[in-house]
């Protein structure tokens, strides 16, 4: 009733009002959706500011009438939703999904089809999609573009990268929106395997933030059965427009109705924390489907693999130039002495491993074919079951079992997809038989079947088919060079991770910018957790090997950090273990932070400056704090409020030395233990490229406390 | 020496004369080779007669050196081979391989590149291929376009189809090579799935026949690894090129040296017969690599089939628009009543089958997901393994036994291949699990993923790896709309079978050329058997479907005649159980026919006008004798030569009645028995479309031949 007095008001009042209107919960966020000219078009609020000014929404179709225009609104349905939900892991223990809802069921005269608008509104923004009923007049149909607009009200600043079908792992960019088309040709820097757009387009997640102060941020969840969604900018009137990505034939979505589209995400706030804390993503996914989920944890790992990325080492057995599965007789050619995944090398990491209470190793280069698996589209690259000579699959899962430690499988497909699908039933298999339970996937190159790119809908669906194929093995999937999330991670709690940016390896092939991890986690992150591998403690790549003269842009107090402000369950400590016997004061972080979280704070954050996380471990009193700071020198200051209000407890505070620098003194931090409560404050000055790790143990009794200062 | 001397001798007496020559065992047909200014050169000749003028072979490459020219001829390797070996099935039961054999070594100075020519000369042809030795220089590749080269020495008359990328399923047409342009666009009919190449592109295996007399064939021998061989004519000098058949990106074929390429194959006599007889194309394949081979058996076969071909019943289960596997229910659906795979109309079939000694019932439409598999471009289109709801899986593997009769599985991919390959596993062992061990596989569609044709190296790969698989089960495999044979059948023999080009079913979707099954053997059968599905008895289609207004152009009399002519381990008697009641006494041969043979002769034959084979039952005295006849009305001259000269047999003539026609009184026949020997000859007429079918039954006793005349 009162939306039909809403409604007349609106139209006798504002004969451009819009006929639908829905709040969020809390009234702040608002979305109005109107259907102009036959057009459907939507603007979204908050607190009366224009986030996404009217916007046009539509499809056009290959070969068939478009749904771009010729619509009525048919009938309208609203509702509300209010659940709390558990995730497997996350960043917290339960998350709410608050959201009032309109469905919009759209007609189109003249072809007799309907379209739907979803459109949930919760307190940090917006999810929409676009479904299509069972129906007479639209079963079968191809997506040729879709043209979702995203009407921006200013030029806002910009956090980005470009638009590309096959990778994200371009350094971001900042810059005003206008700025972005001069900016577009340096930002793409070369890769094993791209496919830029155009001058205008970049990624999701975008992070921007308004001359006044709102940060925006747009995105897509639940991506599936569809093609990946990258915004082109009309950099004159400041609107983004959705671009897919198409497949060999020019094609983007393939679709059988009834169906759906993936949600377009809006988060929205005037604090830059609520953009970090919002979870539209997995609330706008489905629930978990897995029957149990027991077999799925946190992971946190070494690996016979930075020594290879650095050039220290090999991940093949031999040098030859190229070699063919089943007909090279590796027995009868010559090791080339650097191939780092053998036997002996591995129980090291092993016995590192246990001694320092981590979970898993993770070795690459175990198997016959990487003499030549890179760049050479070649098809039958790896069959993922047969080691080479030196490594002794038996004798590593029994010695690796009487460590009580996991190895982590490698399966690098070279993009060669068809042949990893040939191949998958058996190489899970051979995993179950070896007592590996979790695998890190890799899609380096281009895709096979040639003309598909990393992020068409063909391969969309490969990467779910073999998340799901995973779990009937209950084996735990961590895909690098796939799509990047969207999260899928609640429907499928074994995706628990992905690389799918740029990370640390990048640093060893000429360094990331010092501010990049204070950008990913509002883009990046956005949609699920990234295997971001930090850890390093020798930024000086040379070390390693003298001919790669790469820098790792960070001080030692940054890398550790990282483990609380780049969530993931999935946590490496990529440096070799000679490295961190040297400096074992500072391990002492890594093996203590946790990786599953009962509740998570912002305390400081501005995009590409840097970001403060507080975070509870799950089933403790424990609190870490990690600070990831730009290329200024900052000084953080935070309160630990969060703390129970009656503890102590011992913090050990890991920052930067007063003279740190990311560049050229990046190994020197201090170590100070003390002690904190809920009305400490810490003052805390950052270096160019630092930042600082706090763990937060409450004390059990008075004795702990003894020698021990308080902050 | 005396090549050294001949050499000398030509240089001398002939400038033009060539470098090596090559001679086939009993020295008629000669090969010549020779770079000239830098190009592989070859020509053919036959007792002294140009068969293929002097022609340049090459390959052109992506992003890498031509390999067309500067190339020195290096070393030549003579050597000779003569072998009997014995086929698993066959028109014969050994087969010699007899050739001289040219190897011979190029290097291109310039890039420091070596290219192996192999040339083996048979007595009835020639085959060569490329082979890329493993080197520095040339490793990975990839083949842009292949330029090998056949000269034709005149405006030969020729049986074609047109070049297509996906489809071979045209009707032939007979023209001079100079009429091909202006002839392909009537000669390109409708196809479910089609990409013609060119306005002077044909398909291989190439007939054609010379104004003096000789008889050429042009095709390859063992597809594997490699994009499949068409031929573009430039009519103007009368020379074919190869053209391969692209990937979704115009890439021929990538390969990894050592690597070969498949034989290109010349067939050339003055005796049509003898391009029949020839056994080139399965002497150039590797011998079986299977350890076993004792589950491979000839099957003589009905099925529930004929009846949906023609309209008269549905594959379908419902008419429903779309269906989703695994979401919609059929139970909850509305049966069509025209669904023909049920459990009551097997058993019939079943009944039909035992009761008259055949082996196997095929089953199309047992499966759910037939209401919408045909041109949506569909994916997930079907899981092989989940009946409809009125296909009694288990009581139908039960019956089939207590019968002592196979089903025969039916795979329809829709062109879906990914898909296919995801359920291949559980397919095959959801067959073997019922009790089937022969599918009928099909391709029907483009193919997915999308850009890719049926005939490209992508393909390629996945049809054989579908065969080697299903050997793992001991399953033989019968693959519709795939690439045409070219002998693989050797290396793989549960390959049983093909449809590749137009067969039966077309006879229902408005019928073939009557002289078609006259050319067929000439062109398609040269690479391996043909599914073609006979046995036709009502020919004119609109008595099963009013709506069909299909003419079957047959009689019945040549429907028999193609048991015999028609040469397939895997035989169908594609009419309905209920038309054969009427016509028991025709149906009598098609139950008596032999399917593996002994000995193989050609009575009479001309391409495009008639075809006589005799046959040799393997294991037994009794020899089959068919003819198939073009439209003309003509009679037949053969003798019995072939018999025993010791022995008597009854012979049971079954032949078009004088006043037969395809048309007009199709099922017009006689059936007359009679006795023969060794010098029996038979005058018989052949109505227009029609033909014969002998049954030659060796007499056990004077008992035998009692009431029965003299032929």
């Amino acid at each position: 009733m009162k939306q039909i007095i809403s409604i007349l008001l609106a139209v006798l009042l504002f004969p451009t009002a819009y006929a639908e209107e829905l709040s969020s919960p809390n009234g702040k966020m608002t979305l109005q959706f109107n259907v102009e000219n036959g057009i459907p078009v939507y603007q979204l609020n908050l607190e009366g500011h224009p986030i996404i000014k009217p916007s046009k929404l539509g499809l056009e179709l290959k070969d068939a009438e478009e749904l771009m225009d010729g619509f009525s609104l048919e009938t309208t349905n609203f509702t509300s939703f209010d659940e709390t939900w558990t995730p497997v892991w996350g960043e917290s223990s339960t998350i709410r999904n608050h959201y009032n809802e309109l469905e919009v069921t759209l007609n189109q005269a003249s072809t007799q089809r309907k379209m739907i608008l979803r459109f949930r509104v919760f307190d940090d923004g917006l999810g929409f999609r676009y479904e299509f009923p069972e129906q007479d007049n639209l079963i079968y149909f191809v997506v040729k573009n879709e043209h979702t607009q995203f009407a921006m009200a200013g030029d806002h600043t910009a956090f980005w990268i470009p638009g590309d079908y096959d990778t994200q792992e371009y350094n971001y960019t900042t810059s005003k929106l206008s700025e972005i088309q001069g900016l577009m040709e340096s930002a793409v820097t070369p890769n094993a395997s791209q496919t830029p757009i155009s001058g205008t387009a970049v990624q999701t997640a975008l992070m921007m933030k308004t001359d006044d102060g709102y940060y925006i941020n747009l995105h897509e969840a639940a991506l599936q059965e569809y093609s990946c969604l990258h915004l082109e900018l009309d950099d004159e009137n400041m609107v983004f427009e959705s671009v897919l990505t198409p497949d060999a034939v020019g094609n983007m979505a393939y679709m059988q109705a009834p169906c759906i589209t993936p949600w377009r995400t809006v988060i929205a706030s005037k604090n830059a924390g609520e953009i970090l804390l919002s979870h539209i993503t997995l609330n706008l996914n489905e629930p978990c489907v897995y029957e149990t989920t027991d077999w799925i944890k946190p992971i946190k790992y070494i690996g016979v693999w930075w020594e290879m990325i650095t050039g220290k080492s090999s991940w093949s057995y031999t040098n030859l130039p190229s070699v063919k599965l089943g007909e090279t007789d590796y027995s009868e050619t010559t090791p080339n002495g650097t191939h780092a995944a053998n036997t002996q090398h591995v129980k090291d990491y092993i016995d590192f491993a246990s001694k320092h209470g981590f979970d898993a190793v993770l070795v690459e280069g175990w198997n016959e074919g990487w003499e030549d698996w890179f760049d050479k589209s070649k098809d039958y690259v790896f069959d993922f079951v047969t080691p080479y000579p030196d490594f002794d699959v038996k004798e590593l899962h029994a010695y690796a079992k009487s460590k009580n430690i996991k190895l982590m499988m490698h399966h690098e497909t070279s993009g060669s997809v068809r042949n990893y699908e040939r191949h998958l039933d058996t190489a899970y298999q051979f995993m179950v038989d070896n007592g590996y339970n979790s695998v890190k996937s890799g899609y380096v190159g281009d895709i096979i079947p040639r003309g598909e790119y990393h992020y068409g809908q063909w391969m969309v669906n490969h990467y779910l088919y073999a998340v799901k194929k995973a779990a009937e093995n209950k084996i735990m999937v961590n895909a690098h060079e796939a799509v990047r999330p969207t999260g899928l991670c609640r429907t499928y709690p074994n995706l628990i991770g992905n690389e799918s940016a740029r990370g640390t390896e990048y640093e060893a092939f000429g360094g990331n910018n010092p501010d990049h991890t204070t950008i990913l986690p509002f883009t990046r992150l956005l949609g699920g957790p990234m295997d971001y591998t930090p850890g390093i403690f020798e930024p000086d790549v040379s070390q390693y090997n003298p001919d790669n003269n790469s820098h790792v842009n960070t001080t030692i107090a940054r890398q550790l950090a990282l483990y609380v402000t780049m969530y993931s369950p999935l946590q490496m400590a990529a440096d070799l273990p000679e490295t961190y016997g040297k400096h074992l004061d500072a391990f002492q972080f890594i093996k203590d932070v946790a990786m599953d979280w009962e509740e998570t704070l912002v305390l400081e954050a501005e995009p590409g400056d840097y970001i403060t996380f507080a975070r509870k471990e799950k089933g403790s009193d424990n609190w870490f704090v990690g600070r990831t700071n730009d290329e200024e020198k900052r000084t953080s200051e935070i309160s630990f409020y969060f703390l129970d209000s009656e503890a102590n407890y011992i913090a050990t505070i890991y920052a930067d030395a007063k003279d740190a620098h990311y560049k050229t003194n990046p190994k020197a931090y201090e170590i100070r233990k003390v002690v904190v409560n809920s009305k400490s404050k810490l003052k805390q000055t950052c270096a160019p490229g630092g930042g600082y790790a706090i763990s937060i143990i409450k004390a059990k009794n008075k004795e702990e406390l003894k020698g021990l200062k308080k902050l």
